[in-house]
């Protein structure tokens, strides 16, 4: 049920015809409280999407009372006409819910550059707005796919609340965001404050760690809601660790969704002087296309692994670097070390760990491997 | 005749068996004076190869009598073994020049983390040395290929002396510098100091400004060597100038020749605040796989340039961004301008010209796009 799991959330998905497949596009998931608290996370894209502009305000005083979602249109590089299309979107969602408008989130997701058809999205609002209910979070999960395959939800419970979510994302997954759109929601009881803190540092080591294809977009919110309905109360850490959970789970959805993807690849990187060596030395090596072409082919070229660490400011010395793959330490101290056709690269799932010798820091980031069917996909995305 | 143009020079290739394919893949170039001027720029990747860090050490007091290369394997991540291997070759090489190891630079290119077949490559040293001859730099071309399709050559004549050039490199093409060996040779009366200036200058706004996939190569290096044997002397202005003119023709080629590329993208940063922000848009935009790919499906998705652009630190307002695609302006003050569907780009060359409105600085990079043939390439290298 992913939104609509936690108590006093109403949630729908309907088609208003923004998509050429005929597919769902619209969806709305309302919060009827008691509470109203909101806290959001956006792409640090500084060529924002108008939507992006448009709900950082939103959430700026703590508060939401709903998110309005469309795919089928990225509403971005599209000038002043596109802030008033989402003032407008934001507006009519209000009006249908008998909210402020300023209360009202607005997310888009599609192709950059073009107009909505704002007839048609003002349509499927009041459909969509007629249509919610407490068991709406999958027809809503369903309304924000884009190149998606699955859509994407996530639970956690706990004793008396539950943290519920649902993501959007396939390609351009990249830190800080990811082509995502995500809505968490949960029924604990807490503050603004809490809710602000417990996403920053949920996203921080789940959202922020997926790098599919090094990409950044114009559109990426994260944002969560909490109700209070449950009438049970959560510690900042209680709803961190939840929110996390729900988080870390919607991340691998994504990774495992990822455009044209053969293999999830998960790099770790150990002994790091700190996180951010860790995470510079990890992005790298996500980032490097040689590496995730080999990965594709089934060659354990780690030699491509070791270019890419060099590219790094982190601190190591080259000569003490170790590389395993799948558990086989084909590079040791910076040179040839276990066979390389002992690593078996059949399964999607990749592993590879690499150990800097340079400090304590741990560091893990998740990506996929380059393949013909990311090039096809992107390359007629928007034709 | 490339590297052999320039008077006082002699160069070979020949097969040492180096590479499966039985392709010529050991080359000498030998600089038989009066003067033995060099210079060189190499890799900043921190994980160098042998041959890196022994050539860094050659060229530091400002001369070198030959160069050998060998293609075939990168004598890269190869620890102290590969040291010893790049030592040898040079004092082989030596040998059989009648010169000091201290001055014969020694270049490797093919698989990182193998190490060398030293009994075929040293006979193979000795067979290039008994080859060489004043008409050998096409052969010498030829046997520094790996992936490349074509040898790639270019000259410069001026009045009474010349500068000759070869290059290697089809992938891993990125700023400073991109999997690339180049040997630039000269027969102008010069100093040592004068040859590095023009290199360095040289270098900068061509090889710097080529960036096929935007991944660092562990083993580029581009070598200059001066006879004096023309007894013509040129400027360090004159020589700048010739050196410049090889090097760009000589990064084209490579960009033309790039692994699995279907379109030579020139990528235009007009209005800069500073040529160092205009050469982190242009690379931000160049290292884009979303554009990549779109460029390669024919489809002019400026949002994609923009969504690059957005996550640079240089100076710019997005509300001021214009973005045109072959001559067509696709975008106009951060939204949308001319109708994408006008812009045609089936042929080869591609121009994307991004105005900052930020300042008087304008920086041009050089790329490719992002195809089906990159990742079959790319995931098939080794295997």
């Amino acid at each position: 049920m992913s939104t609509t799991t936690p108590a006093g959330f109403r949630a729908s998905g309907v088609t208003a015809g923004l998509k050429a497949s005929g597919r769902p596009d619209v969806a709305v998931v309302v919060n009827d409280g008691p509470d109203h608290h909101a806290a959001a996370v956006f792409t640090t894209n500084r060529v924002e999407a108008a939507p992006v502009t448009w709900s950082r305000q939103v959430v700026v005083d703590g508060r939401a009372d709903a998110v309005v979602l469309n795919s089928g249109g990225a509403n971005a590089c599209t000038g002043a006409q596109g802030f008033q299309d989402t003032h407008a979107t934001a507006e009519h969602t209000a009006a249908a819910l008998g909210v402020a408008a300023g209360d009202v989130v607005v997310c888009s997701t599609g192709l950059i550059g073009e107009l909505l058809p704002m007839g048609r999205l003002t349509a499927g609002v009041t459909a969509a707005v007629a249509a919610l209910t407490d068991e709406g979070g999958a027809a809503a999960a369903e309304a924000i796919m884009t190149t998606d395959t699955v859509p994407k939800t996530a639970t956690a419970t706990r004793d008396g609340w539950s943290v519920g979510g649902m993501a959007k994302g396939a390609g351009m997954l990249a830190p800080a965001l990811a082509t995502m759109l995500v809505v968490v929601t949960t029924d604990a009881v807490t503050s603004p404050g809490d809710l602000d803190a417990a996403l920053r540092e949920a996203t921080r080591t789940t959202f922020d760690r997926i790098d599919s294809d090094g990409c950044m977009s114009t559109n990426d919110t994260v944002l969560a809601m909490a109700s209070g309905a449950s009438g049970a109360g959560a510690t900042r850490e209680e709803l961190t660790e939840a929110i996390r959970e729900v988080c870390a789970d919607l991340a691998r959805q994504l990774i495992g969704d990822a455009e044209g993807a053969a293999h999830d690849i998960e790099i770790v990187v150990r002994s790091a002087a700190s996180e951010a060596d860790g995470l510079e030395v990890a992005r790298s090596i996500a980032r490097n296309n040689l590496f995730k072409c080999a990965i594709f082919g089934r060659d354990p070229n780690w030699g491509r692994v070791l270019a890419a660490v060099g590219t790094t400011a982190a601190a190591f010395e080259p000569s003490q670097l170790d590389v395993s793959i799948n558990d086989v330490q084909v590079c040791r101290a910076g040179g040839v070390g276990e066979d390389r056709t002992l690593v078996d690269l059949e399964a999607r799932d990749v592993r590879v760990l690499v150990d800097l010798h340079a400090g304590t820091d741990e560091v893990t980031v998740w990506t996929n491997d380059l393949t013909h069917d990311y090039v096809h996909e992107n390359s007629a995305y928007s034709t």
